[in-house]
């Protein structure tokens, strides 16, 4: 079969050698985690899973509001929820009639949504650390604070991020590799 | 010269061709900010100046010691300091002896430290904005505090981690074009 096509349609050649000569950009497409991938779904929904925990242990203490960190934490995870469930709803959408998500402005897009939630996320998680290590370790005012429940949503917005950054390298990989 | 040289070396045109059919590659590499440029150079000296300022201001407080989140702000903004410093040296070695550092295996070593570096300063510098805000706005505290010390130490930590961020993904991003 192989052999005989370049006398057959002399025209079609080119391009197949010139696919095969770049074996990298067709195996980066195929990477889980990136948009529109079973992996991708998965990790939104990680994503979404750690930021909503994040939430509602938080939103079980009632005195969170007296202190700006974890005010801040809640609107991170918060938006962190509503960003990863919404392209949660892009993949499924994107998996079930079979369409590719890798164009340049989509990728465009997710990498900025995603860098943007990411380093919010971290940075309510960070502060939300050092109040708790505050509280905990150095005053050692732990038994007046619920300090359980700011070290699990400290502990779950730092997973939530990580799952986050992973969706964030990939787009931005799927990016720079175009 | 050029019209001659196809027949006397005709080995030689297929590269000239293809360099000429990718011209994305050849302009990314002139980015300034790269490894080996006057602005990556300017990127690695305002790093490392923004972290020694946050190193010297939090150091000149006399109890940064009793909050572990300074603590850990110190021991990140000092990595950057010589993480910064060593770039800057490299760079200035490779701008004097015009040579390029745009290979495969230091980008990847680039990234990863940049990496690394930014998200220690980055959390150093969230971890201590959550306890200055708490110190002065939720407790009101900072009468007995050096507020103003901690105010600049951060932000000087923050201005820091924005130039790593920027070296992060132009080697990131060299990283993923080659």
């Amino acid at each position: 079969m192989f052999s005989s096509r370049p006398a057959v349609h002399p025209v079609e050649a080119p391009p197949m050698t010139e696919a095969a000569e770049n074996p990298p950009r067709l195996r980066m497409k195929d990477i889980q985690g990136m948009p529109g991938t079973c992996g991708g779904l998965a990790l939104r929904l990680l994503q979404f899973a750690f930021a909503a925990s994040a939430l509602c242990v938080m939103a079980t203490t009632n005195d969170f509001t007296s202190v700006t960190a974890f005010c801040y934490l809640v609107a991170a995870v918060s938006l962190q929820c509503l960003w990863s469930l919404s392209l949660a709803i892009v993949d499924v959408y994107a998996l079930l009639v079979m369409r590719c998500l890798r164009n340049r402005r989509i990728a465009c897009f997710f990498t900025l949504g995603d860098g943007i939630t990411s380093t919010f996320t971290f940075a309510g998680a960070c502060s939300a650390a050092g109040i708790t290590v505050l509280i905990g370790n150095d005053l050692g005012l732990c038994s007046e604070n619920h300090c359980g429940s700011f070290e699990t949503a400290t502990a779950m917005a730092f997973l939530s991020w990580f799952a986050v950054s992973i969706s964030f390298m990939l787009n931005f990989w799927l990016l720079a590799a175009r």
